[in-house]
């Protein structure tokens, strides 16, 4: 069965296909006037998928040629994006060419960023692999690469022809993964829809089981909703910065223990648990919803106290992040579960929180 | 005086003010939710202009940082953009920052291109010192960085809030830098506009010699009928790809010795003498025209005799060129003086036109 959530953008509509066995129908989502593709992967995914991947995409007719990119957040840099280049102008790839990203969120974002600016812009296809990016990287068209100083510093608004989703491969996943991913979706709930987070309560061991109804619904229902608000506000002016609840924490989380040490989703969760803290002393969240959030976060399997930066380094690392104006520190907050707003918080109110969360307290 | 040239483009609507002084009020042009601004320049213009540049931005009450680049097209490559990204990060300028580009073409391209990819995008103001810039990367959102295996490979089209030209800083340029700005000049004439090539024949001396109105009216009519092409065709699918009147042949001279060894606009004009001989023999271009082409080009002071690069090399790096589709070498060609059309050509003629050029038998 294939589900298809259609995401329109000012900058793109295209298509989502979610379902079992997609990796074999790749050739469905080639434009016929694509000259050549260029399939981008890494060792890992590659190994398992990359044979599938072109023998689907050749039943276009296309030259397919193969980028390998090192594997992990760490290569999210421009000396691995530069690879992507090398490889497209090694090949004559002209600006008709497509460029597929059969990957995990690294992969995505790379071949997205890379995408835009080779020749100022040609045509990718998003294959993720990974529960994180079939719900998140996938839609809303954020394609970026790290910043020694900042994550995810450098990039583009940058729409995909149409994703792949194909809900099999994620069978071959780190249970690590899983939860990280899983971090994501329950974020949906939290942030915009209060059932779907009640329905992910009732089915958490469906989800870590992987599935296949459970884990078809969660990414549906994930990428409905994030479509809804991309497609409320594509540049990130207002409503889309609530997808960046849990993201201030998080991003620090990443960025302070360098990037590679914690999965993105993993500090993701953690950061929603210490944004459920900070909402309950700023937007009148209540005990219980707290409680419900670092409850959620622990079945899903991820981390739930934060790492031990130091108060300060916390401070000066949520600074970097892009939500900041004028040094000003802004935070996704929850009145209640399934509505955020974005709004300051005092410092003395986040050091608190960073305290209070520091030590399992909840 | 200062004359105005409206630009209109589907990315985005800006104005161009051409004048004497424009430096001294560039404040004028800082938006005022600007957070900071991050003047972006290179030892050369810096040492003549930043400080009235700095000064006219401080009036708008914002804070000023400066970051300075090494000068020259050698430098077009991500190691020097990551520059620009170093400097905002180091000094925390968030999303709602302004990049101001004061420079030629390379810092143009650069910032811009920077502009684009910092959080995604921040605004940028041009300031471009040289006349191939106040004419040309000024107008249509290209911005990029060039790549060791072809020019202007990487980047993105993203437009500018505005664009200022203050005619006085000319006086302080290389007499090679103005005569490769007027090969571009004397291009629009070429490609859509007969009697504007007919009056840069006329007053070749005044615009050598930088004469205020002959100068502010080419810059103008420059803008004007570039902004007109880019109006129509914002992505290049068409129309905008006759702005590339001899860049095919133009970008394989500066590939092929090295990028800095000559200037683009030299290697522009050359390649228009070039494109001119192929036009002859493909789309009927007039004697006549082919010698008044390059006679112009010899009378503006630019180089008329192409490089000895060896056929094969030469057509080797004109594949590279981002107009070619399936390795089909394409070209802008005249079937008259102020007509230009984009087409094939076949490779023995191409060959012949490039044997013809090599010696100054025209």
């Amino acid at each position: 069965m294939t589900t298809t959530v259609n995401v329109a953008t000012p900058g793109g509509h295209y298509p989502i296909h979610i379902g079992t066995g997609r990796l074999d129908h790749l050739h469905e989502s080639v434009p016929a006037d694509v000259t050549a593709i260029a399939l981008v992967t890494n060792p890992t995914v590659g190994d398992l998928y990359a044979k599938r991947a072109i023998a689907a995409l050749q039943k276009s007719g296309k030259t397919v040629i193969t980028i390998t990119l090192p594997d992990g957040e760490t290569y999210k840099d421009w000396q691995t994006l530069n690879l992507i280049f090398d490889g497209l102008l090694q090949n004559r790839l002209d600006r008709k060419c497509l460029l597929v990203a059969l990957g995990g969120g690294v992969i995505g974002d790379m071949v997205g960023f890379a995408a835009s600016a080779y020749m100022r812009g040609v045509r990718f296809l998003q294959v993720p692999t990974t529960v994180l990016s079939q719900v998140d990287s996938s839609v809303g068209g954020k394609t970026a690469i790290n910043h020694p100083l900042g994550k995810n510093m450098i990039g583009a608004f940058y729409q995909p022809i149409a994703v792949e989703i194909d809900i099999d491969v994620l069978h071959t996943l780190p249970e690590r993964e899983i939860s990280a991913g899983l971090a994501e979706v329950i974020k949906y709930g939290l942030i915009i829809d209060a059932a779907f987070f009640d329905w992910c309560e009732a089915n958490v061991a469906a989800l870590r089981a992987l599935d296949p109804d459970a884990i078809r619904y969660a990414i549906q229902r994930s990428c409905e909703l994030k479509a809804y608000v991309v497609g409320q506000d594509e540049r990130e002016s207002g409503l889309r910065a609530i997808l960046n609840f849990g993201h201030t924490f998080g991003h620090a989380i990443e960025a302070g223990m360098g990037y590679g040490e914690w999965l993105h989703g993993e500090a993701v969760g953690c950061g929603m648990v210490q944004a459920g803290a900070l909402s309950a002393a700023t937007t009148g969240l209540d005990a219980d919803s707290v409680k419900r959030i670092h409850d959620l976060v622990q079945a899903i399997g991820c981390p739930v106290v934060p790492p031990n930066l130091g108060t300060e380094r916390w401070v000066e690392l949520m600074q970097v992040d892009k939500k900041t104006e004028g040094g000003h520190l802004r935070f996704v907050l929850l009145p209640k579960i399934g509505q955020a707003v974005v709004q300051g918080a005092p410092l003395n109110v986040v050091r608190d929180v960073l305290h209070k969360t520091a030590v399992p307290v909840l």
